[in-house]
């Protein structure tokens, strides 16, 4: 396979939340709720977040800025089992590229408000994009090595809880 | 806000599928139904996705490798009037990254097969991601402006079908 040249991209803007540690936070935002959180966009990009606000709920794309190292097997958070790296959210990817579907709240100006924070403080936004009823509910027949983890340790995992117990 | 310097990614791989032409390609997996496509991951990354054939449904990011422009307001594909990009998942974003959630049908070796292609041949593939029961369904309560369009409008639009009536 040819070997192209590198992609460039660049932070348009910064999220904020409460989290300043990474082995604190949340483990997705299903498991962040009551975590809010806000995107921050360049002013220079604020005329693109028009109509932004008639969506319940929004995908931020953002950059695992504290992430240093690549793995291609983790133990995934949720589960003590060594899996590959596409089949789990963990950072460690060849480009650490985040995903989190969030609830939004309100948009102010440049300001995105939501819930479901579960993104470091201060990391670099990439792309915000609705979430849709048309374009991104399907029907999950299969969750792979998730099917094996029960509610209860998802949730105790994904909260962070068991750090503090 | 700081300008933070430029985040280098690099293509972990390339999207194959019938689609030449950006004006023919479909507008997001749900209105390619019936396309197959696959993901050749660079066999340097390939132990990454082992345990990724256990999900029925995955995400892939990509870059719009054929967009070259940014505009911040777009007619998006399905409705024609003048929306925010990030209202949107039009390609010309301030990063031209692509998400589509597709249908998983085989991983052979370093080779992803899948349906729902609304991806063009020869896309750049930045990463892969699992979408799972636990992480990636939420209750959307509304969808923006796509509430105003239809179930046909979208389809035949989503579909391109109005191109070749």
């Amino acid at each position: 396979m040819s070997q192209p040249g590198p992609i460039v991209c660049r932070a348009i803007g910064v999220i904020r939340s409460e989290h300043t540690s990474p082995q604190e936070t949340p483990i997705q935002p299903v498991y962040a709720r009551g975590c809010r959180g806000y995107a921050e966009v360049c002013s220079e990009f604020a005329e693109g977040l028009k109509d932004l606000d008639g969506f319940s709920h929004v995908y931020l794309i953002y950059f695992f800025h504290q992430c240093r190292e690549v793995k291609l097997t983790v133990k995934p958070f949720l589960q003590d089992v060594d899996r590959g790296i596409f089949s789990t959210r963990a950072p460690f990817r060849p480009n650490p590229i985040g995903l989190s579907v969030v609830e939004l709240i309100k948009v102010e100006d440049n300001v995105v408000h939501f819930d479901g924070a579960d993104i470091l403080d201060g990391t670099p936004l990439l792309d915000i994009k609705p979430y849709t009823e048309k374009f991104d509910l399907y029907d999950v027949k299969k969750s792979g090595w998730q099917d094996e983890v029960d509610e209860e340790t998802a949730r105790v995992r994904g909260r962070r809880e068991y750090k503090t117990k």
